[in-house]
């Protein structure tokens, strides 16, 4: 497999944004990536998404933004794992350059949610269960997060305000990310007495949605040549792994092993370990996702997670930074966007471009993107040369 | 890049399975795929389809039949180009397995249509046109391609009666397909006195949808040892190519250009130029796509790919055998399965299983898959060796 590198990043605000459609949001952030990346044609487009068909009554999203940025006569496809859509999308472009078939690849992540509202997207989210034995029951997809969270709370003995050091570092951190949808501080007695969503997860536990769109540049690591002093950054892990579609199939719901084997090969393959990731961005959609990744990834012993929170260990100079820009939790969730804001942060922090929020001298950084409470998670491990 | 081989192939009957759930009709072809190739586990699950969210509610089909099919822990995937959606999951997963990051790979082309109809039908199919600028102005897909066909006869001087040989080698062709939707002879008349559902697309010049599977297991060639006496089949060209997504947004609305691109591409990556190439699946959703693909992949001047059906040429011992197992047009065309339908069944011609229809000596195999009314094409050669 032939080395990948990534030249360029773009994004755009999550926001509500009204006055833009699906086809901007995803094209301001693609030809962002472009600009920065100083080229004007890519050989091949890959889009993230998990909702277009559903809120924009639209598919084949690959040439829907090859067509609004110019790209005719290019390859261009869609990438779909639910709220894993992202990184799912970075995976494919990675193959397509590693194989040799292509020498660029633009991979953008993308959602426009705010079409829609109250049934529509609960109905839309839930598409990331499993329709024929979850959501007939009627749970929705919050509902599953927080059955999660209630057994794990009530497994290992931990409160809810155990988990506020999530919340609040990711709120914290998100007040200096421009692109980040939330900037609020929060604390514990915010968090505590946040509205409940679906006991025992409450509106300080949950990721707020929106529309916005992350976007790379992938190029063989061979062909880099100046980057103007940046270090380059090449994708030296990656992997996605899968559990039953399910919560209620898998052997321990309170074990994320699509996580776990990810990481694992993702490690692997960067010939890393847990001690060696200077930051990690995580999939905070709710703040049980947190623990349970730190848990899966070998950061914490099983059930321990919520610790590295409370010894105040996840902020940007503790020993495993977490949602340096805001996590899920207050940069927001475009669901199948977030896993391409998660690999842009990451540059970010290994180019050392994050101010308040940087990780000092960070050189290896970890991203983990999940589909559905679980089922699919896609670990990418990057490093600054 | 790793040169890759298929190794086993899978495919269900297309029909209304009103029986059968999604994931039993994606599962079962998974599965006798699987059971073919000779293994109980492969390392990656690439699922083509365009229609599961607004259909059956079911997002992330890549986890989803990882998990029924018990491929937990594995990656998985959906990939979806609209009615190309097929072809994108084989070149996913074939460039995964090119790279050299995996060493097999379950591809899985899957549609369950039955479960809506009428309008949701319409409006679902729909989807693979431009939202914004053609849906909303009141245009079908069928619409879209009607305009074409007219403006076609209009500018070359074909009549409607012209393109019946496209129909009535399909329909006959599918009388030895066991897989086949349609099991019914037509001949010129029954063509020219069919329904009208938008004029001059007929309801014999359109293809009928269902519900449908269809899959290969992809491993690199080198990997190959017995065959049981059957030839080695490797995929030898794959490209994928795009143009606008609206049609009124083309240069020439007459003109594949990502047909062409593609095969173009394909060509130069198998070696072989189009007289080298003994059978051709193409994608004849309406019978005016097989005179447009033909022209765009070099077997005819432009206008006068119809030429080729009057002349008696594209029938299994013509000079260009198309649609030999039925096509689109009487095969069936579930949308997301319809390009891995086309890859098993040039494997069963490359490999000589194909009774009455079988192309004598047919070594190179060529597909073409179309997304959209030409916005998104995938051509694939095969080889047998």
């Amino acid at each position: 497999m032939r080395q990948v590198a990534i030249l360029g990043i773009g994004q755009t605000k999550i926001d509500e944004h009204w006055g833009l459609s699906l086809r901007e949001i995803g094209g301001d952030a693609a030809l962002a990536a472009m600009h920065e990346a100083g080229v004007d044609k890519v050989e091949a487009l890959f889009v993230g998404n998990m909702l277009s068909p559903l809120i924009s009554a639209q598919n084949q999203l690959g040439t829907y933004f090859s067509d609004w940025i110019g790209l005719w006569g290019q390859e261009s496809v869609k990438v779909e794992a639910a709220c894993a859509s992202g990184a799912a999308a970075l995976r494919a472009g990675l193959m397509a350059v590693a194989a040799g078939d292509i020498d660029s690849a633009l991979v953008v992540g993308v959602e426009k949610m705010s079409d829609k509202s109250g049934h529509d997207i609960t109905a839309a989210l839930a598409t990331a269960a499993d329709a024929d034995y979850e959501v007939e029951q009627g749970v929705s997809f919050v509902g599953l997060n927080a059955l999660i969270m209630r057994r794990y709370m009530h497994e290992y003995g931990w409160k809810h305000a155990d988990f506020a050091p999530f919340s609040i570092n990711a709120h914290a951190n998100a007040m200096h990310n421009p692109f980040a949808r939330l900037h609020q501080k929060i604390n514990t007695e915010q968090f505590e007495k946040s509205a409940m969503v679906a006991t025992p997860i409450n509106l300080l536990d949950a990721s707020p949605t929106g529309d916005g769109a992350a976007a790379v540049v992938l190029v063989p690591a061979e062909k880099v040549i100046s980057l103007n002093g940046k270090p380059r950054i090449t994708v030296a892990g990656s992997a996605s792994s899968t559990d039953s579609i399910a919560v209620h199939s898998r052997k321990d719901p309170l074990f994320l092993s699509a996580g776990h084997e990810s990481a694992k090969r993702a490690y692997a393959m960067a010939n890393v370990e847990p001690k060696d990731i200077d930051v990690f961005e995580l999939h905070d959609a709710f703040s049980i996702m947190s623990a349970l990744s730190l848990e899966a990834c070998g950061f914490a012993e099983r059930g321990q997670g919520v610790r590295l929170g409370l010894d105040n260990e996840i902020h940007p100079q503790g020993r495993v930074p977490i949602c340096t820009r805001g996590g899920l939790k207050a940069r927001g969730h475009p669901v199948g966007a977030t896993g391409m804001y998660q690999i842009v942060e990451v540059v970010q922090q290994l180019r050392g471009e994050c101010d308040k929020t940087q990780v000092e001298g960070a050189r290896i950084g970890m991203t983990q993107n999940i589909g559905g409470s679980g089922a699919t998670i896609l670990t990418h491990i990057l490093k600054a040369e």
